[in-house]
């Protein structure tokens, strides 16, 4: 059983059939239709020759194919960790040059590490440490780097740079060198995938075609520009008016690469190789759960850890670069049909057939061509409808979002991630340190307690109750004494004072000191404390400590019983004090 | 009122009479006492001349009598602060050196202007990053460190260290060379030192004194042992014999030093100051509240970093070292009647005289009675108790506490604040990540619902209620999303989910996002889902984003009527279907 939970394909393997065969191979085909031109693209973005791309689109599938959970992620070369590595890698050497390729693999070997390792102690959970408008939010700044970045290609002009800033006073500098057949290219290809997108499928169902294969041939709209764009290129012989092209691909399968082991170059891309891990995990994760639920199916995000671990290890020795599961390539995927892992391993038979023997076409291939592809894919990653809904609902969460753009878009990708994840955190900390509390009072006729600020409810002056809307921990221990003490102060006629836990789920031990506080300091001023609604594992735990001896008061079930009793002592209290009281008052004693 | 906030002394100042002055004198009159000898030694503990721990005591005792807002914190130099400016400015330059002095005037400065920045921006929340096992263990392992270096002067050799193992084969090395009249000195003054604490006060008490005076005049030991073994170095001529003395102190008031504004050196201390602060104001804050509540007066943290900030500026610019309030010194102010800041004002004019008058009567003070002032006084931090009482309540508090005081023994202080802070956070996001959940059903004949693993509940198989124990975050929305799936794929009857949100005190928007998404998998799968209990703040949230129009099921005020009513939905919904069933099982349809 424990073989199974690492390697999954013995689970589904082992059920493998004729009909999953036939799923698998359509959609291997489809999903390395659209792979070719990705691949090349992405590479390209990366600041890394072609082939580095279809590299990158083969071993790394078959790790997957064995090790991962999701039966229908589309792992490979994805438009954000490729931005995230031109990124990095630039800082070590120029985007093409060796030292540049050797960087992206060692890349790609630690982000495998790091994911490897991750799985291997569980520490899956980490992810969680970004919260959605983070991700959102990065996701949209870092399309928008993209899509601006792409604009040189498909003006031919020579610019460059990782932020806004950079990147529009560089294609500022050299608009004047625009290429005319360059950018008819480009706007044309655009125009036309723009279009495929919109436009294809519905013409292909009114042509007569079923609405399924309509929107899997539309898929294929990126090859059609390939194609069209390399033959205009080659009959028009555009290449010697300036129009750049891909160029010559060596005809291989991938080369046996051992990345570099300079430590201190291990160093110094060690956190842009987290933040690629942390980034690819996160974006793979939500494709694979989103698809798996589709069909009730589960992923395992521990598992997972180790699937994508070993495809960047796989790529790291085999001249590739950082890989993840990528979203539109998945849910294509899983249109086509795909059952199982082994669809993705026949992606990458395909896509090592056209490393064999396709790359010769593609050396008249227009790099605006494949900068529209890129364009276009990651234009639909820009979501805009997101931070209006996210402004409505919390100030906070948009807060984050907003500040998780900005810093990506002016400052790069690198600080963007890290100054969203801090943000989130410090919102959560500050947040969870002043938490909400009420002043509780029964609902006439019921058992109920309710807010005295929301609702009409029966109070005694002499019963103060609180109800504490969050679990007691550390971050709020200091916050609690302070807002009792002072609700105390407020009130000269309270002689009990109820803490209402309803809603507390943990005491860790700070806020047990404070209690104790709490409690010798109203003692001291004759107030007595209790406990109501206390919860079964958080009472196991108080049993363990010294707090229940010390408590001046006691611990009640129910809120209402606390009440109703409490009423009850304050009357006896009052009858036994109102005979001295009335002497005194004569003069008596 | 706003400049009552601002300068404290405004409020108590008004109301200023005769008795007060008599009792803040008395107070202040005995703090001085023990404050000569203390001063001189936590400014040897530091690394610095002895006059600096006077110069450290004099102005910014006045900053904090107009601007604090405890009334019987006694401000001033104080050990574990000490030791953690040894460890800052010795990696700068040897102990002693002018750059060592003018470092400890920069970590002053930035450490009030932190504090100052602090209060202004009302940060104070920040302390509560250190939760209370790692605060008491790093006091702890600090006292431990600073007695252990101590025993360098009790035993007259020449050792040095800032961690244990380093103290330990330092002392090792150079036990040799011990001064045996030294060691006496040491031994002697230790052990009166000792009984004075425990056994002066009893005796004074039968000797016929008030018990309050007693123990008071205890407190004047370090005062005794300093006199004593001063006139024995002098008539015995130990200088000779190789006893350690303090030598001349220059007769003066406190200098006017400016820091350097070397803003290299500024960034290398930084983070060193940012500890000292935030080390500093915490101990300082728990004593001024411990004092405060016991005479029903409050203190305000921010207005608190606002006073230690001014205090510690103007131990920058008078020649001092970085100051906070101290436990001892202020209990003693406390026990001695002290009723407004004035006793600090008092207190310095008291160590002003002394600096101008009294200095060259300690020339001739042997260092090893100064080493045991501190051992007597540090022993007293280290609590061996707390550990154990953690122990019994929480194990990751207990392991959080277990770190601290191991890194720091080991590591040093400033590895050891780092890794407690970094512990107690990483514990709250794994705790907050996997929160409680459970499944609850009915307690028969009442309208409260249970954990159908703790109590004997009726529940229905077609309907499946989950209470969440926890706010819901961006840190628990994944596990929300794979909890509540798999509890429905674990069910094959269940046709309603209700989530009941009683202890669900927020959703940010990410958890929104999750439970959209729990929505639409569960309704793919013909399963409703439901709220019930939503709490009024959350509800006025939900009602400004789409999740209610899309939620398949409704939302119910109460578990109770979710429950009865599903019931007899679900009924009514097995009625319409049995006939179909029927005919179908009939073969009639």
């Amino acid at each position: 059983m424990k073989l199974f939970r690492y390697l999954p394909i013995l689970d589904w393997g082992s059920r493998y059939n004729r009909t999953t065969l036939t799923n698998d191979g359509v959609a291997a085909v489809i999903v390395t239709i659209m792979l070719i031109p990705q691949s090349l693209a992405y590479a390209m973005l990366a600041g890394l020759p072609p082939e580095i791309g279809l590299y990158a689109s083969i071993l790394p599938l078959i790790a997957y194919a064995i090790f991962g959970t999701s039966r229908t992620l589309a792992v490979g070369p994805v438009a954000v960790v490729s931005l995230m590595t031109l990124t990095a890698a630039s800082a070590i050497a120029a985007p093409g040059s060796a030292d540049f390729i050797a960087a992206a693999l060692v890349l790609a070997l630690l982000s495998g590490l790091f994911l490897l390792l991750m799985g291997i102690l569980k520490l899956g959970f980490l992810a969680n440490l970004l919260s959605h408008p983070v991700v959102s939010g990065f996701i949209t700044a870092s399309g928008i780097i993209i899509a601006t970045s792409q604009l040189k290609s498909i003006l031919g002009i020579e610019a460059s740079g990782a932020t806004m800033p950079d990147l529009i006073s560089s294609i500022g500098k050299t608009i004047g060198t625009v290429n005319i057949p360059t950018l008819i290219i480009g706007v044309l290809a655009t125009a036309f995938l723009f279009w495929v997108r919109k436009g294809l499928q519905p013409l292909l169902v009114r042509l007569g075609l079923p609405s399924r294969p309509a929107e899997l041939l539309a898929k294929a709209g990126p090859i059609i520009a390939v194609a069209v764009s390399t033959i205009a290129t080659i009959m028009l012989g555009l290449e010697a008016k300036g129009v750049k092209v891909v160029g010559d691909i060596p005809q291989s399968l991938p080369p046996l690469t051992v990345p570099l082991m300079d430590f201190d170059l291990w160093q110094e891309l060690a956190i842009p190789a987290l933040l690629i891990t942390i980034i690819g995990f996160v974006e793979s994760v939500s494709v694979g759960q989103t698809l798996a639920a589709k069909r009730r199916q589960r992923i395992d995000p521990d598992q997972e850890l180790i699937g994508l671990g070993t495809a960047n290890i796989s790529a790291a020795f085999s001249g590739g670069y950082p890989v993840t599961g990528g979203f539109a390539r998945s849910v294509v995927n899983f249109d086509a049909g795909a059952e199982t892992p082994a669809a993705g391993a026949f992606t990458a038979i395909g896509i090592a057939v056209a490393a064999l023997f396709l790359t010769p076409l593609l050396a008249s291939l227009p790099i605006a061509t494949l900068a529209a592809t890129i364009i276009v894919a990651v234009l639909s990653l820009v979501d805009l409808k997101t931070p209006r809904t996210i402004w409505r609902y919390s100030k906070a969460d948009f807060a984050a979002m907003a500040a998780t753009i900005g810093i990506t878009l002016l400052a790069g990708v690198e600080p963007g991630v890290i100054a969203g994840v801090g943000l989130s955190l410090a919102l959560f900390l500050w947040r969870s340190s002043r938490p909400h509390a009420a002043i509780v009072g029964r609902v006439p006729e019921t058992e109920h307690f309710r807010n005295i600020k929301r609702h009409k409810v029966f109070t005694d002056p002499r019963i103060l109750t609180i109800r504490i809307d969050e679990s007691l921990t550390y971050l709020n221990a200091r916050w609690l004494e302070e807002f009792i003490l002072e609700q105390v102060a407020e009130q000269e006629e309270v002689r009990h004072v109820i803490l209402m836990c309803s809603a507390v789920n943990t005491i860790d031990a700070s806020a047990l000191e404070s209690l104790e506080a709490i409690n010798h300091r109203l003692e001291d001023g004759g107030i007595l404390l209790y406990l109501s609604e206390v919860k079964g594992p958080v009472m196991d735990r108080l049993k363990r400590s010294y707090f229940l001896d010390e408590l001046s008061g006691k611990i009640f079930l129910s809120q209402n019983k606390a009440f109703s009793q409490l009423i009850q002592t304050a009357d006896a209290e009052e009858a036994a004090q109102e005979p001295v009281d009335r002497h005194l008052a004569r003069g008596m004693i």
